[in-house]
């Protein structure tokens, strides 16, 4: 099978590396893509579920730009609705009606929904919502999850961070994924002092295993939130329309007060919204909040556009199904090489992993070679699947999935542990 | 002169508040639009200097969508640029090439450059700035101007505002502007403590005369900058390409080590960027910062081909002029009703009061009746010219501010300010 190379992304970047710092920064920095030569870094085009970089090479994509592309790059109906919306107006000096027509759109769509509020990044919202949690109960603290993301605000950075300060993260209260008990220590301890829980849909860090919500778990959050008055905030930004049209609490039975949504709800162009309760309403209004651009009426017709789409095709079904039948094939691919390929989270956003050599060497091996036969995912952060992606994609993917293993070679499960255990003495 | 009706506003708002925190919110809520029924609450589109709102009403615009417009709405060369980047990507897995391209422009452009950041928000830059200062000092104070203003986050907000809690603000210091003396008491205070100094290249606040800085101000805070180890940061997200196409910090000659734009930058395509100097570029790449649509290139397109059209036409050259030439007009046509219309700040963003009634009532009212005359401007927040503003439009604009003036009955001075005195016992 034919290998691509990369003379052009490598030009392009040392010119942006003198520009730019990092070269190119945060979740699209080269820094986690190992071996770096194996990988594009800039794209010229996309259409559906593919797209060509600076040296014209062809990808079937799994990473979706991290989430954004869930309809497929450049679908005409979103991409219409856009053109429509920008023949009439943009960025104007008053809203235009279509944030009306969205709002009223995803207070049906979103179980439970009583409001929606717009803005451009999905950490807008999650600091939105934990402004608004603090404003409606006069309380400090936010519980989240260790190792949860919700975006680059210092609050959410953490400790330790480049540029954040104690004071920054002197409120939060960071627990295990999956652990009620935890929860219940963290009220005793502060009583009456927790405003808010802030989780996403289930626990996908980068790097590990994703873990979906244990039996019962969200029901007992629910619970304790409703006994303490605590606001239960939910980061939808990452699994949002890929599991549930009504959003992923709807998938996992349970009702936050507040929900974020960003990436998919616009097929690329730039939106984030805050649903949350009838009763959450009076207290958003209070929490000022806005920005230069979050009136842009454009992003708006495309996100009225990509949901409407998403959900006369049923877009979350086909992503769970098709990313399904991604994995079996993957994980049967794999054990034909004597390889142990596990996947975690839900279908159609998944994390993948080798389990067969601990320090994922192995795994970041394969995923180059993946990539550099134009199937690309990185080795370190979950998949995303788009509704865009056909069954020759799959097929096809399946096809350079065994190449890369031909690829990289392979050795018994046994023996690799065995490498590993002495690696590392 | 015809005064127009918003009957489509109104009730498009009554529909918006059931499903939208205040209706409409932040910087475009009606809520400082007084009296409400003579402002259009939603645009149905706009061209050049003009937006029509859904009523079918025609203005010329001095908002500019507070700030975004500046070549004006629909913009050929700008929308022509988006339309071929859109049609070969937007919201890819990996940057276009024109992020690398707009950072060399602006690294061109901008004085004392020597790299360029994107992202969506004003407020991204200015929180980015601020834990830049703070990564790069190890230290955690940042001197602020009181009344200054720099996006949402909890931090800019200050104390007292719904969802702020008193550890976000504990580390900001704010001082007067135009102190230099408060800036040394401040430096004295916390020695060695103050990580970064953020204000805008001169004061402009809502509901206030706007100041410029006085003799020597920049390079008196600049000196202590240096002396301090201190990093100067300008948030230019208003002023920014409305006075010196080189950033504003060059129309007042200084150097600052970060400067924030947004707004001006794209014509209204969401975009922001930090520009720094050379030396603050490896500070910048260790702060940890991103988001889900900060690499999307029709912004970017946008953005080049507004900044290449601004410089190629000398844009800030002509807002300035068309702006003191409205200024003038204005000024003379209040002086010929006994009234002294007071104009502060650059007449590329001037902020206007009729100083005869210090409630501001008076000028609330010549405000509104301004408006629904056809000539849109409110009367708390700083003016935006662009460049689209035409020399028709500027003597519209007086014959509307005449009939106007006429619309609200006028007495002297003399007997305003008494009738003002009575007011207040």
């Amino acid at each position: 099978m034919k290998t691509y190379t990369f003379a052009k992304s490598q030009a392009l970047f040392r010119r942006a590396a003198q520009v730019i710092p990092c070269g190119i920064y945060g979740h699209m920095s080269p820094a986690p893509l190992v071996p770096p030569t194996a990988y594009p870094f800039f794209a010229a085009r996309g259409k559906g579920s593919r797209f060509w970089d600076v040296d014209g090479n062809e990808f079937i994509d799994y990473m979706c730009a991290y989430g954004p592309m869930v309809l497929g790059y450049n679908h005409p109906v979103v991409d219409e609705a856009v053109r429509k919306q920008l023949e009439q107006g943009n960025t104007l000096t008053a809203p235009a009606p279509i944030m009306v027509e969205l709002a009223e759109y995803l207070v049906e769509l979103i179980a439970g929904a009583g409001f929606a509020y717009f803005a451009k990044n999905g950490g807008d919202m999650t600091s939105y919502a934990t402004m608004i949690a603090r404003s409606a109960t006069g309380r400090k603290k936010i519980v989240a999850i260790k190792g949860g993301y919700h975006g680059v605000a210092s609050w959410m950075q953490g400790g330790g961070h480049h540029g954040v300060v104690d004071e920054d993260v002197e409120n939060m209260i960071r627990i295990p994924w999956n652990d009620v008990a935890a929860f219940e220590k963290a009220i005793a301890r502060h009583p009456g002092q927790i405003a808010g829980f802030i989780a996403t849909p289930y626990h996908h860090p980068t790097f590990v295993d994703n873990e979906l919500p244990a039996e019962g778990y969200w029901q007992n959050i629910r619970r304790l939130c409703d006994r303490e008055g605590i606001v239960l905030i939910i980061d939808d930004v990452r699994c949002g329309f890929r599991l549930d049209i009504r959003g992923s609490h709807a998938y996992f039975g349970f009702q936050p007060d507040l929900v974020c949504f960003c990436k998919a709800i616009g097929n690329g162009y730039p939106i984030s919204a805050l649903v949350g309760t009838k009763k959450m309403q009076n207290e958003a209004a209070k929490v000022f909040y806005t920005g230069s651009y979050w009136f842009q009426a454009a992003p708006m017709a495309a996100a009225l556009a990509t949901l409407k789409e998403l959900k006369r095709i049923d877009g979350p079904k086909r992503m769970l199904d098709y990313g399904k039948r991604l994995l079996d094939g993957l994980t049967e691919v794999a054990r034909h090489h004597g390889l142990d390929l596990k996947t975690t989270g839900a279908p159609s956003l998944p994390y993948l992993r080798l389990t067969d050599d601990e320090t994922l060497m192995q795994h970041q091996d394969w995923c180059a070679e993946c990539t550099r036969r134009g199937a690309y995912f990185t080795s370190h952060h979950n998949w995303f699947m788009s509704a865009a992606h056909t069954a020759e994609d799959l097929q096809r993917t399946l096809d350079i999935a065994d190449d890369a293993f031909k690829a990289i070679g392979t050795t018994s499960k046994g023996e690799r542990r065995a490498t590993n255990r002495a690696r590392k003495k």
